[in-house]
Formats: C-alpha cells, sequence, structure tokens
C-alpha cells in the first residue's frame, strides 16, 4: 500500500522537492546563514506535516541539526536512524552551469539543481518514504529517526560534539546514509568500509641555524638527507609498511570478500589513466581495489626542507619535516597506529640529528559492517527488490569521520546506501540526480524499512 | 731600499686611505653609481701617479674594471697579477655603527671605515707596494699588472667574461689576492684550497595531478615516497657519496698536507658549539676541518613536494623535487660530477615515477695550489719576513668563483694572501682593518714581490 502511495504521488513529491532545491542553503557563505536556517524549517515543516512525532530545529553553535522521530512501532520493534544533511556546496551560474543552480529544471530525465543528489534529493527520498509509511493513518514497522544536519559541506563541525551530546535520543538499531552514488543507474552499491586516518608531523632539527653548505658540508648531517633517509625506511621493498605492528589488527580478506569485491573492480587501464602514473604500485599481492579500500597505507602527504624556490642556494638548512598520514582498515585504532609509527621513527633517529614526532588530530577510525550482518542483509533485499538487481559491495580508500562517529559514539552498524550516481555532478557545475533514481529510492528506503521491521535486524 | 720607502712614508699612505675610504662605493646601490665611477678614478689616478704605464679604467656591462701594468722588468722576468676591488658593501651608521661608516676613523690602533679591510685597505697596500719600488726611478724585480674590479659585492657579474676576453692583457706568472681574513693578527695563514661546486634540480612526478591520499593512497607511488628513498641511497653508511666515480679524481690528502692542516685546526667542541647540532656527522676517518675544506659533499640545499603548509590534508603530491648541490675538491670537475651524480640517480629512479635531473649552473671547478709550487714557497717566505711567522695552511669548503677563474681561463696559481682579521667586521657595522696590518701587508707584497723576481716562481 506504501509503494502505491509513492507511486501515485511521485510527481507531487518532485515539486515538493523542488522547493526545496530552491533555497540556496550554502553552508560556507555566511550571507547564506538565513538560507540554510530557511531550509531547516521547511524540512522540519515537511516533517511534522507527515506525522513524525517530534520535530526540532536543534542549534549548535554553527547551523542547526534538525531531529525528528517517530517511535509508534513501539519499544519491541528495531528503530532506523537516517542521517542526512540540507546544506550544499556553492553554485553560480558562471562556474559553468548551463541553468541557475537553484532554479530547478526536469531535462533529460533528470532534475537539475545544486544539492539535488547531494544530498536533499537522497533525503528527501527517505522522508517520502516515511510519509508513504504514516500516511492516511498507517504504520511503520520501525521506529524512524532523522538527524539532518546543515554543515555536512563545511566539515560537519559540530555533529561530532551533538552525537556525543545526545547518546541517547539518538539510540537506535541501524544507521542509513544516503549521501552517495554508484557507478552505474542499474548497478546499485553498497560501501561496507571506508577507511579511517591518522596523521603526524616529523621534524628533523640539525644545526641550530642554516649553514653555509661550503664552509659546513661534509661534517654536519643534513637534516633534509637524515629525514629522507627515515622516510625511506617507513615501506619495505614490496610496498608494505615497515613499521613494527602496523598490519597486527588488520582483519584479513576473505576469498568470499575478495570475489565480492571484484564485481565492482575498475579495469586497472582505466584506473591508471585516470591516475596518469606511470604504472601501479603498492603490495603486489593484492588488486589496486584492495590496495586503496582494505589495505592501510602511510602516505608522505607532504615534506620540506632548506631552499625550495627558483635557483639555487648553498645552504645547509636547519630543519627538515614531514606530514605523514595513515589510512586505516578495520580493526586499526588510530592511536595504536600513531604509536607504532611513532616509536619507529624515533628509532630510526640518527644521532646526528634531533628527531621529533607531533599529532597532527586525534584521527578517526575505519569504518566496517560486515556484509552477513543482518542489517547489511536488509539493504541487499531493499535494492533486490528497490532496483531489481543485487547490489555489489565495495570498499572505499577515504575516511568519512561521521560514519565513524555514528559506528563508535552510538555503536551502530552504518549502511550506506546511496542513490545518486558518481557522475552527478556533486561539487562541480550542472548537478542533477535522476529522477528515476529519486522515485527507486523512495521504494528502496520503503523496502528497507521494512525489511529491517520484518526482525531480520 | 723600498721598505725604508714604506717606513717612511706610511702616515702618508694611511691619510690617502683615508681619502679613498671617503668615497662610498656601494656597488650594489643604482644612487652609488657616481660614487663607484669616483673611486675607480681615484685609484687609476693613483696608479698613474707612481709610476704604472698603463692605466686604464676600462668599461663593462655595469661597473667598470681598472687595469694598470707596469712591465719595466722585462719579458723574461716574473710576472705578477694583483687582483682586488674598490667596491664596498652598503654600510649606513644606523646599522649600529659607533662612527660614520665613509668618515675614517684610525681608534684603539684600528682603521674604522666602511671597506678598510674588504677591500680597499688590502689591495691599497699592493699599490703602496708598488709605489715603494718603483719610487725614485726604482725597478720592480717582477712585471706588475692590477686587475682592481667594481663588482665583487655584486656577484662579479662582469669580470668572468672580462677575463676571457683579456687573456693575452692578463698572461702573468701568479696571481695574488689580498682579500680575506687571517684568525688571529700574528699568525698568517694562506688558503691553497677552495671547493668548486655543481648544483641541479632533481623532479620526480607521479600522478599526473594532486591525489586524494584515501582514494588513491596504496597504490600509486607517492613521489615525496620516492625522491625520499633515490636520497636515501645518495650516501654510503659511512657518511660518504654513494655515486659510482664520484671520488675518482679526488687529490689523496699526503700525511705532509694533513700534519699543515692540523696547525689551524679548530678545537671539535668549538666548532660544534658554533653548530649546534648534536654531533659530527661524516667520513670518520677524515677530521672535521678535512672533512669540510679536503672532501668532496653531495647536499640537500632543498627538498619539497605536497602539503606544506600549517596543519594536514590528505594528499598525494604529483611531483616532489630536491635541490642538490656538490661541493668539489682538486681535481673534481663539475661536468664530470654532474654527469655521474646524474647517472646515478636515473639509475636508482624506479619505474613507478618519472624523474628528471636538471642542472641548476655550470658550476665552478674547485681551486687548489701545491704547497710546494713556488708561488706559494714565496708567499710563504714573504709572510715569515713580513709578519716575523711561518704562515699556517688552510683549504676552505665554500668557493670562490674568481679564483677558479683565473685559475683556469689564464692558468695561473692563484696566492690567497689575505691581510684582514677574520673579525674585521666585513660586511657588518664598525669594519676596521689593523694600521698594523696594514703595514705589514706593504712589507709583505712587496717581499712577496721580491721572492718571486729571484725566480722562485
Amino acid at each position: 500500500m506504501s509503494h502505491e502511495f509513492v507511486t501515485a504521488h511521485i510527481d507531487h513529491f518532485r515539486a515538493q522537492l523542488f522547493d526545496l532545491l530552491r533555497i540556496p542553503s550554502v553552508s560556507t557563505s555566511p550571507q547564506h546563514t538565513a538560507d540554510v536556517r530557511r531550509a531547516a524549517e521547511w524540512l522540519a515543516a515537511d516533517l511534522r506535516r507527515i506525522g513524525m512525532t517530534r520535530v526540532e530545529i536543534m542549534p549548535t553553535e554553527g547551523h542547526p541539526i534538525i531531529y525528528a522521530e517517530w517511535l509508534g512501532a513501539g519499544t519491541h520493534a528495531k528503530t532506523v536512524l537516517i542521517y542526512g544533511h540540507y546544506d550544499v556546496q556553492p553554485a553560480a551560474k558562471a562556474d559553468g552551469w548551463h541553468t541557475e543552480p537553484f532554479e530547478p529544471i526536469e531535462k533529460d530525465g533528470a532534475i537539475y539543481a545544486r544539492g539535488s543528489s547531494d544530498d536533499k534529493g537522497q533525503v528527501f527520498a527517505h522522508i517520502k518514504a516515511a510519509e508513504a509509511l504514516l500516511a492516511n493513518g498507517g504504520q511503520s514497522p520501525v521506529n524512524l529517526k532523522f538527524l539532518i544536519e546543515g554543515e555536512e559541506e563545511v566539515g560537519s563541525t559540530h555533529l561530532g560534539d551533538f552525537i556525543t551530546a545526545n547518546r541517547e535520543m539518538l539510540r537506535a538499531d541501524v544507521c542509513v546514509i544516503s549521501d552517495s552514488g554508484m557507478p552505474t543507474a542499474d548497478q546499485p552499491a553498497i560501501v561496507y568500509g571506508l577507511r579511517g586516518i591518522v596523521g603526524m608531523q616529523v621534524d628533523v632539527y640539525g644545526p641550530a641555524q642554516d649553514l653555509h653548505s661550503g664552509t659546513y658540508g661534509g661534517a654536519v648531517h643534513n637534516p633534509a638527507q637524515a629525514l629522507a633517509e627515515i622516510i625511506a625506511k617507513l615501506h619495505n621493498p614490496d610496498g608494505s609498511v615497515a613499521v613494527p605492528g602496523f598490519y597486527d589488527d588488520v582483519l584479513p580478506l576473505s576469498e568470499t570478500e575478495r570475489a565480492e569485491l571484484r564485481q565492482s573492480a575498475l579495469d586497472e587501464a582505466i584506473w591508471l589513466a585516470q591516475v596518469g602514473a606511470p604504472q601501479p604500485w603498492g603490495e603486489a599481492q593484492y588488486a589496486i581495489h584492495e590496495r586503496t579500500g582494505a589495505r592501510p597505507t602511510l602516505e608522505i602527504n607532504g615534506m620540506a626542507g632548506g631552499f625550495i624556490e627558483t635557483g639555487m642556494k648553498g645552504v645547509l638548512p636547519a630543519r627538515a619535516f614531514a606530514k605523514i598520514s595513515c589510512r586505516l582498515v578495520a580493526d586499526q585504532q588510530p592511536d595504536r597506529i600513531l604509536q607504532h609509527v611513532r616509536d619507529h621513527i624515533l628509532n630510526l633517529a640518527p644521532p646526528t640529528v634531533r628527531v621529533e614526532v607531533t599529532p597532527l588530530s586525534s584521527g578517526s577510525g575505519p569504518a566496517f559492517v560486515d556484509i552477513q550482518t543482518p542489517a547489511m542483509q536488509a539493504s541487499i533485499e531493499a535494492y533486490a527488490q528497490g532496483w531489481g538487481k543485487r547490489p555489489v559491495f565495495m570498499r572505499e580508500g577515504g575516511s568519512i569521520p561521521v560514519v565513524t562517529d555514528f559506528q563508535q559514539e552510538l555503536g551502530l552498524p552504518v549502511i550506506l546506501m546511496g542513490f545518486g550516481l558518481n557522475n552527478d555532478g556533486a561539487h562541480g557545475p550542472n548537478e542533477h540526480f535522476v529522477t528515476e533514481m529519486f522515485r527507486k529510492g523512495i521504494h528502496t528506503a520503503l523496502y528497507f524499512y521494512e525489511a529491517v521491521g520484518k526482525g531480520r535486524n
């Protein structure tokens, strides 16, 4: 019945989305603060109208967070926490848009507007699924909680603290995030693993000040050279990280998982053409998508020392430094990896220089949901019904700290159930959301709530 | 008789030097162009007055060069080429001078003025020695050629071309330069070796543009890491340079030479306190003064890649580079060393990145005059008579391109016969020239001409 409701109201839902897309809720720009607020109020009003029983626009030190809940399924039913964001990236026609970014139009089967895919359209699909369930005095098979923030495009600055401060309110059985894309329109994909990150700076100090390389060169250990000598010992010749203990907590890839990952793997030649490097590099016993998704790394994000302007200067620098970050996979912990790398670097430091290692952030752990867990199985069923095709499973190399927050602070499995396409133009000009994917997204969200509600979670 | 002439006229010589020091011939400053010219004219007039037979102010594209000669000793006699400069560093009382820098005064036995030591006072000592020889229809035992430039403080921009264009005119048997200091007033010192230099840039290219270190990290060879891995292979664990062929042309240090060098060696603890590094570094079988003076080096003058601002950025950089220079000792040649280092780096380059090595200059060869050569022996005799003490011999780690020019373009042994003190304040405030060293310098120059003239050259 809910699905028929969606079919009957899809044109109205799209018209409503157009209204939301007209609000330029650009979180990066102070001149749009009122617009950001207006978008929050618009969504809160819609959430109230569809029958959510508690709807609040909760203040933060930045843009507000919308919280909405419907707990009518009862204390014994499962609860789904839906995360999304109502803020958008900046956009101006002059950036290469063919139409005004905040005047949505439908063209060639897609809705063109800033935020159509990232993330208004995707989070709105969930709201419309909830509407379909609650319409005409209906019931949802699961309790529903919406957490929709207004600062995702500025780094979710206040979300972590908000989650920590509202653990009880946000308690749920599963968190679903629809804020990503799939490789092709007919092949749904679920990201079940994200890498964490931890960063540090390595400073190498030699002489008290920059020296004349003629007068002193040959008798002073050059800090740039000493740093290079340390960096060169951080990897083994096979591309693996040479830090003792680095791989201790890495979950091994099972053959089942490797087979699953192969289904969505990009062809190596296509990947290499995108990258533009002479050859791939790294651990030969792992495929490229495994190296970038399922294996941890140690990367030199930056390094510098001495004279780096145009020309030449006969200087023996007093200092050199490198910024290093490690991408982490389950079950590595940022603080443990930081300690291992730091210990190794300090062990490598020769007595001819002074070496310091300073953390650059507290880091963020990897996110990982086992494909065999009920929540994942529910998402497979939802896609199979909503898309008519079983989803493929992927691991992504980047980090989404908010996923880690949900996982670590709330202890929730997080399902990254994207309804967009990778080439939707999020953050670029002519962002769009395929209308058919908006429709399928609503149905898929419904199927997901139903699958979770059947106690499969 | 010439020495008595010096003794009789020393007060007058000093008064003349004061006149020269009053001219603010600051070559770096366009507003002093006329003053620079005036200093050249003043010196040319004095050179004519003392009896030099050909005196010319020869134009360059910058400040003019003074050339003067007296060839009365005849074609079978030796010829001494005296190099000096009449331009000075900028100076203003506000920089910390106790007196006006261009109003010379004598105080506590020293002449205070900009240029008193560097180099007007020292080159003028040679002119006064020539005057003493030629006075009253006298003869010099050697032919004399003066080459006094006005651009030493701006890098001798036009001197190299001038020398090349005037090889015949400048032909001589020995070149003497008095433009340096000795460690203490009673211990004359001769620098008989200077290191040459050759520089290059190493660029390491990886992906076509900076990549997200999460999305791509683990499958792309990071150019900063690849550069560090190359740099780490440029030295052996014992501190020597690991480039094949690097030491092929290095003249070995004889035990005699090592004993000679030890006489002026700085105590290691004092040296280390000056440097401020935790420990000395380098080839253990050589003393510190040998490592910096008599051994070649390969130095990282600068290196950079990726994100080097404050904070952290998850970037896998597209490029990293290093600026490398080698200090050379006799008989290493800049072009050969460049080739050796370049070949080695390109051999080390892995196929996962693209490496380019670009020369940063044509380099300059090392300068070296064997202590046993007659010109050196003449200078020993001159100091022994003029200073009452045998000079010590030193090798300096820096490079003075003009010395290389004289040596390579004119094929001359170059004697660096400083009359100043290391702490004369050249380039700083309160530059001064100890009056007694001005007087001894004139006598020592005379003894030198006499020693060369006795056919010891």
